[in-house]
């Protein structure tokens, strides 16, 4: 079996959820500096080409053209090259080992949401291209995964899920039921032409409020991260969730003359301060009218670390300052102050939010961004609906791996069953599919062996599966109604009537 | 809220999975003969375009593109024209009603697999072309939704599961522990130009056993589905598995010089029998060099109803005949027989399969195929790696719950919540969070009340959320430490130590 390796991304930038694609994740199991390292089978085919990267693709397609063909043929001949057994380049397989992995994530993601009696939705994975475009410089819209349909529609595979979820209120209209708690975990997908290991799918929570104006919408979304954080084994020294909110940026901006209509703008140059050199950022916001000197109000009002400073210095009437002061409050009555922390450098790269954004980061700041998220109450007005207030983040299935790997918490589920039925000759193959049936019925998880195998391999097999009871349909025994039972715990086998085997 | 409505497909020929899309489904809400109605909900913009089709592109991504602008500006204005609110055509949303009956669904799937011992894997909704082209004329691979990338690679949305499940079987080589048992629930898309109300996505449930050579394989898949049956509510007498065996039909076209290369394509084609004119299928046999004899000979075969006639055809040395008669003996074993039907009618319309082949279907026959499946021991080496013998079935999310609410028996799962939470002022927000973290870390599904709301909204709300409690937190109460608790099934009211609320 390969292992699972959790690859940290090489050169990835990208923060984390709501502005996706955190690299590295939950089993990736190739892509090294953008070559493809081609596995070969044990049965590599005579004439499979060599070990690295993708065949010609004239020769992969007429390959794939011979199914029918071959697939005709008496004996298994193998007169086609072999097809690229890896996923598309930036994807992944999930193999059981790791779909058990994303099992469990994913039942965490529900159970939290669930706790917080939130409801899930879905939207297609493919929507309308017009959903995603926005003027904003925003490095989710410049790497739309975009294509035109066979009836010339422009459609692209969801870099997020909130635009879909927007779009879903807008459809209810006023039959929409308010406030709403919803939920989703879908995959999301993006394309950069760089091939440096990153990835080009991730999956997603997403928890989102709908119709609350309050911060208790955002308290309660955070709330529900730092019972997530809980489950999980993370703790307020492993992680801190940085809150701030866009009405900082505003003021300063206001202060300088920033035009209202260039501020979401502003607000995604800002949020590369530290990823790009300070000229480039001021090279930027130049572009779009905004003087050098707005830079440096914003690196000062950045440079804040308490509520209470920029109070000082927006004044007591700052709106910012009004809404983190009640979230921190409420996160005390919660009993998660000890995990937020107010960082004013914190803007998100998304130009949708206008209030309250925040995001998880690993204490030790190793990582990408865990999860982010915020206040966006004018995406509906956006899209030619009614405004509506609404608030949600996004959390990526990669970072939170990687972060649960690197604190040796990160479990591995295992594949078990109960029981494992062995019939001892192919006459008994048909009593034994009646026992399956019967375990199966009364709630058990059942193995029933189809082929003819030595007993030492039932033995192994049982163990390996963590079967609780290895059954053994043999004639004598069959022929009393009775099976063989030996319970692999207790290391007992002892005869048992086939109506008392399962309770 | 809009009626999760179970549209009929107009005019749909699909059969059931393995040759996917079965139209009709987990509520598609609209698609009314291709024509799309769109929903104009109480808050359409002014000048939102008029009530059928999608505003023109030109419009919509204009509109899409004032988001940044608009986003920016200071109060919620409505400048731009409504963006489209209904998902990409042919495709479905998952609103929160219509979610819960998916989980319920998958979880049904979910839970007859791991009975089965089965583990669960999944690949990219995106895969290279080359994974589904075939020379065969089958329906799946000529509505291949396919484009090209943006790094000029041919990938395809998968139309079906096994192709993946097929390089990942490769891709393990040798390391692949054999036999496995493995499912999946996945997204299947299809693209087809006509525009008749047919859907472009379905889900997927496949169960596939690999490495098993014997109808042991495919009798467990049987057993499987017809545990799932039983599980949602269905008998014998709604449904019938209708079993065949490609060797069937090799076996006749044998007889009329068939060549073995053309026996998948002849496959295909004699599929289409009930479903195109005779004559059509005959001109379409002579076009791969099938006499018009052979036809003669295959609807012979077809009209045989018991193993024990075509016995009498193929002769005591059939390999078909031995193989039907042994997966009726397992049958029968399992305690399944009465669910199944020997009928050499049932083809299939995948090139790839080589021995059983079997579809579910409602007893009326008033529906499409429920599911479909079969052996394919030669697509592995058709892929270029070594045979190794695979048996599986696919079933679509689409025919059974249509034959569920036929039958009156689709669940309509609730969304409910154990305890509702709320503050009787807006000082009591932080205590009431405090208490809503205690009960959810004890494991009760809590809504906590995010507004201030009247007592009777608050009332009408959790009864609404079918909570067991509402939790009344006022500020006299709170000072002894207590909230006031109303049982809402026993209509009983009482002041609670907050320690006592949860176990």
């Amino acid at each position: 079996m390969l292992p699972s390796q959790l690859l940290r991304p090489t050169g990835a930038q990208h923060q984390g959820a709501r502005q996706p694609f955190s690299g590295g994740a939950l089993a990736p199991r190739r892509c090294v500096d953008g070559a493809r390292v081609r596995r070969s089978p044990g049965a590599a085919a005579p004439g499979a080409s060599p070990a690295v990267s993708p065949a010609p693709k004239s020769e992969s397609r007429s390959s794939a053209g011979k199914i029918a063909e071959s697939a005709g043929k008496a004996s298994g001949s193998r007169g086609s090259a072999m097809i690229d057994t890896q996923p598309p380049r930036g994807t992944r397989d999930f193999f059981p080992e790791d779909m058990r992995l994303r099992n469990w994530l994913f039942g965490e993601f529900a159970a939290v949401s669930q706790g917080f009696g939130f409801e899930q939705f879905d939207a297609p994975v493919l929507e309308s291209e017009e959903l995603f475009v926005r003027k904003a410089g925003e490095e989710i819209t410049e790497q739309l995964y975009n294509f035109e349909d066979k009836g010339q529609r422009r459609v692209a595979l969801r870099p997020e899920l909130t635009p879909s979820l927007a779009r879903l209120v807008l459809q209810k209209g006023k039959a929409m039921q308010l406030p709403a708690k919803w939920f989703a975990i879908g995959q999301c997908w993006r394309y950069e032409r760089m091939t440096r290991g990153r990835r080009r799918e991730h999956y997603q929570w997403n928890m989102d409020v709908v119709g609350v104006p309050g911060v208790e919408a955002e308290a309660e979304l955070l709330a529900a991260i730092v019972a997530f954080f809980e489950r999980v084994g993370l703790t307020a020294e492993d992680v801190v969730l940085k809150v701030s909110n866009r009405k900082v940026l505003q003021a300063v901006c206001a202060r300088y003359g920033v035009p209202d209509e260039s501020f979401a703008r502003v607000c995604v140059i800002v949020d590369k301060l530290d990823k790009m050199p300070r000229e480039k950022v001021e090279e930027e916001l130049a572009a779009i009218g905004v003087p050098p000197a707005t830079v440096d109000g914003v690196l000062g009002a950045l440079g804040l670390r308490s509520v209470e400073e920029l109070g000082a210095l927006l004044g007591p009437e700052s709106e910012a300052v009004a809404e983190l002061g009640r979230l921190f409050e409420l996160a005390e009555g919660y009993g998660y102050k000890d995990w937020l922390s107010f960082d004013p450098s914190v803007v998100r790269g998304l130009a949708y939010y206008t209030g309250t954004v925040f995001e998880g980061r690993d204490r030790a700041g190793k990582l990408r961004a865990i999860c982010g998220g915020g206040r966006y109450d004018r995406l509906l007005a956006a899209f030619g609906g009614e405004a509506q207030p609404m608030a949600g983040f996004g959390f990526g299935d990669a970072v939170i791996v990687e972060l649960l790997k690197d604190k040796g918490i990160l479990p591995a589920p295992a594949h078990t069953v109960d029981d494992v039925v062995v019939p001892l000759d192919a006459a008994l193959r048909p009593a034994a599919s009646g026992i399956a049936t019967r375990l199966r019925r009364a709630g058990r998880r059942v193995d029933l062996v189809l082929e003819a195998k030595k007993m030492k391999w039932a033995f192994k097999h049982a163990e390996k599966l963590g079967a609780k009871r290895l059954l053994l349909v043999g004639a004598s025994e069959w022929e009393r109604g009775c099976v063989v039972v030996k319970d692999l715990a207790a290391f007992e086998q002892k005869e048992v009537p086939v109506a008392e085997l399962a309770p």
